[in-house]
């Protein structure tokens, strides 16, 4: 069997999941996924004296209930990798500390759970090593005052934006066989359409989720059909619209295809304007409601495709517009 | 040959370096390394309105230097890895906008070099690809703004404190025999000794180097007399004494060792404080003067340890420590 990359994309043969924790925050325990996560906190500083170190304590809970389901330490996994949408990776890295295994930081916006997904599958697909984590997390808060204002001063929202989902996600990949499996994956390009409105991040990563889908697709000779549910990382309403138009454009079938930023949340009833971002969107909706259903073979195999806006607001200061990616892992039931 | 990690190491047995490029900034260019660079630029803006901007066309140019010498274009590389120390690694992603090939995003601060060529080497040693770029970058104002103060205010300088490289190094990795491999690397675990000082970034790193050196010499048997030398990433004057010391108390005997922010400047005539630091200060020298050391067969083997401390201004204002990280790759002629 050949481990080349065909495109952009590679067949995966032995990484399994083996283990997830999911954590929450309120308004993801409110929506309509709010019983499939593992723990939820009930405000947003977690006991905590800053929100960044409560985003940090989510993150520790998800990679507890990771390890102990099946009783295992920090020091029995062979790598950790981590993604956040804090700048230098705080989250992640500080958490870290803690580790006493080797760490590697990627970062890749809102598509931090698949690009860490795909990167620790494929360092258990060459054999380098049997345990992988992987951990995300994003906290409306954190992100917020980072990226816009402090939730605080209660800034008034566009109507296009969309709302930093709070919730931390860990997973373990593994070589020994289990009920699901990651399958496939496509690595991103960076994908650029010239979009430089900071408030509508769906509809600028559309693109970049279509550019993945499309290789996805061609590499591995496939279509919307070979899945039970494709869905897109934290487009949301206006962005998935967009990806749709975009693929009808290309002839291409739609069936079966969702974002996980309008099935985190009750768009009609919470108030999360265009929908769920942040890294924990994708992460929670895959390990907290898709990856069970794998397990109990209610799908067979599914594809997850997270988006990120690679934005930096230095950037967006001086008149850029914003780089996108998308990357995609395929799950799939095993027989 | 077992492609299984010892430890926290991997021996290496295909992943060749087949070309590069490198740009540096104007004090670089004074140092004693200065001719060994392909290019350098003569004042901090190279012609561009930002910083940031100058920052990337660096990167750009040494991109563009690394796949001109083999008459590649960005389309015949099978993936780009790249690290910088911008908030959101904006260097690089932004850069990434036009590359028509997958991009990931790693983040390890300064040790960004070695972080991006072990997980390139790790792709290409699975057989996953068969060229790889790394791409790393610094710019001493675009760091100081970020971290400290812009340059321009010219805040006076704590003694302790180190000074950002200015340069961009890209690789090209290769699975084709080429003089000069990959041979062994070594992952880095986050380790922080509770150093909180943000102005000694050099004394905080040097027991995250120590611990990937002592893994790294325990997981392949090894000790300082298998390399012709040993280069930290950038300790420098201070943080390198340091680890010298550390090492010597645990009866290791340190030879032919040096730290690649003492190498890069002259520290008794240039104004750098306790020497060099930033992504591009161990990728300048370790591409720039080892590198074709090693294609010279002047030296056999050698091992660069790039550090990086993963301290978030955000999380220093919380009274936070500084989490640091170091990864090592051994690079070695081929007979």
């Amino acid at each position: 069997m050949s481990l080349r990359f065909l495109g952009n994309s590679l067949k995966i043969n032995h990484v399994y999941i083996k283990s997830s924790g999911t954590v929450c925050g309120p308004l993801e325990h409110q929506g309509p996924l709010g019983a499939c996560f593992d723990k939820s906190i009930q405000d947003y500083h977690y006991g905590e004296k800053s929100f960044e170190k409560a985003e940090r304590k989510m993150l520790r809970d998800a990679l507890d209930i990771c390890l102990k389901r099946e009783h295992l330490k920090y020091k029995d996994i062979d790598l950790y990798l981590g993604s956040d949408l804090m700048n230098q990776i705080t989250t992640v890295h500080y958490l870290a500390r803690e580790l006493p295994r080797p760490f590697i930081g990627v970062y890749g916006a809102c598509s931090g759970f698949a690009l860490s997904m795909a990167t620790a599958a494929l360092f258990i697909e060459a054999g380098f090593m049997e345990k992988v984590v992987t951990m995300v997390s994003s906290h409306n808060a954190t992100a917020e005052r980072q990226y816009r204002y402090p939730v605080e001063y209660g800034a008034q929202k566009r109507e296009t934006t969309t709302f930093t989902a709070t919730g931390a996600v860990s997973t373990l990949l593994s070589s020994q066989p289990q009920p699901v499996r990651v399958e496939a994956l496509t690595l991103g390009r960076v994908i650029d359409y010239s979009q430089n409105d900071v408030n509508d991040m769906g509809r600028a990563m559309a693109p970049a989720a279509f550019d993945t889908l499309m290789n996805h697709f061609q590499d591995l000779k496939r279509s919307f059909h070979d899945y039970d549910l494709v869905v897109t990382g934290d487009l949301s309403m206006y962005g998935h619209q967009i990806l749709k138009e975009m693929l009808l454009r290309h002839k291409v079938d739609v069936v079966h295809y969702n974002d996980c930023g309008c099935m985190l949340y009750d768009l009609s009833s919470q108030e999360v304007f265009q929908g769920g971002s942040g890294c924990a969107c994708s992460a929670l909706v895959t390990m907290g409601s898709l990856y069970p259903q794998l397990r109990e073979k209610k799908m067979k195999r599914i594809l997850v495709v997270a988006t990120g806006a690679l934005l930096s607001p230095m950037m967006t200061s001086q008149k850029e517009s914003i780089p996108c990616v998308a990357h995609a892992i395929s799950l799939e039931a095993v027989e």
